[in-house]
């Protein structure tokens, strides 16, 4: 049995998505990022860093998004969430989503999380105020250089594509208008149409 | 034919190391990141991000260090470089790698490359500032909950030793003793022996 510990509206999502995908059996586990639970001792028990996602499988504990994506792909039923069979194509989405997670998801927490990286007041306001230029620039080149259509990689849907739906949700509270993207903007129309995407949001809410 | 774009003394060391270890054919080119090259349209047209490491295959280009260190160990023989036949275990690496750029490269690059986050030259001086700290509690976060030991995985040496030797390579300069992460202190060491580590080392002051 797999536990994703996750929490409403964080990069969580993703490992989300891809679980309603994958058709494995699996349970959530809410955790209070609001009220300090990722602080708690019994959750640095399941990792030390006190971040979400984490996924638990039989044999320990995964973190950050791109393993447990890779991780879920690669224990689907006929590869439907990655090209696992094809080495070269594998790192092209490993690169995706190793971008997403090193520089996008990074750029966008500089707007929330500022005390992670300085400690005085004022600085974090200037990191703040740099918010929008920078998820306008990762998502200028995601647009340009990155995306392949109709999905991130090409003709298969992958991983990739719930990780890009789940940073490209935070454009708009980042205060990017998601509409100059418009080949990113489609694609968030056409997730929001499957099944998965739709149960996942509806879980993220309970 | 693998071509590996890099510069002396970044995480492309990783990758260069990655290479030396596997046996293939390969040869790289040095970007001049002081003098600009990495903006060049001739650059970007390789790399639209601006960034080493750049590997260059047969059939395109992949960019971000932990999908450049994957791909470098599923075309490897005998996956020496990689638990290749076991999800999870390959999951716990890619994990661990994944840590290594979205967090402890990151806290890192706050010191040299402030202007990212902030166009105030106060607010990134107190980034500078912060930098000792969390690069300390970053390794104190491998060294007592992420390292096996004697490699980062245990008994068999994976990509992922290259990439810990290669950000551990920064402490120094970023104002945190080594020495006080012994276990990884003491696998700098080890890693030193190895004619790849040597000859990449080499390389980079060629
Ligand atoms: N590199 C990690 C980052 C995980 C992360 O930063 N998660 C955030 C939510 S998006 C979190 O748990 N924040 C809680 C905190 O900082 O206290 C990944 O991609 O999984
Ligand atoms: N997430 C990327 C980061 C690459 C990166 O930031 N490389 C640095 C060197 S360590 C670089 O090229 N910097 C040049 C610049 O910022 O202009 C990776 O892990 O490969």
């Amino acid at each position: 049995m797999l536990t994703l510990h996750y929490a409403p509206r964080t990069c969580a999502l993703a490992s989300l998505i891809a679980l309603e995908e994958s058709g494995l059996g699996f349970e959530v586990k809410k955790v209070d990022l609001a009220g300090g639970a990722q602080r708690s001792p019994e959750y640095l028990a399941i990792n030390p860093k006190g971040r979400v996602p984490v996924l638990v499988a039989d044999r320990g504990t995964l973190t950050e998004t791109p393993a447990i994506l890779a991780y879920i792909a690669q224990v689907t039923p006929r590869g439907r969430l990655a090209p696992l069979d094809d080495a070269f194509a594998f790192a092209r989405m490993q690169g995706f989503n190793s971008y997403l997670c090193s520089t996008v998801h990074v750029a966008h927490a500089h707007g929330r999380r500022g005390s992670r990286w300085s400690d005085d007041a004022a600085a974090i306001e200037t990191m703040k105020a740099k918010v929008p230029e920078n998820m306008a620039e990762c998502f200028r080149l995601i647009e340009e250089t990155m995306f392949t259509g109709p999905w991130v990689m090409g003709s298969a849907y992958s991983v990739a594509d719930a990780y890009l739906f789940t940073i490209g949700g935070w454009l708009k509270g980042d205060g990017v208008d998601p509409a100059r993207f418009p080949r990113v903007a489609e694609h968030r129309a056409r997730m929001l149409q499957r099944p998965a995407v739709q149960r996942a949001l509806a879980r993220e809410e309970a």
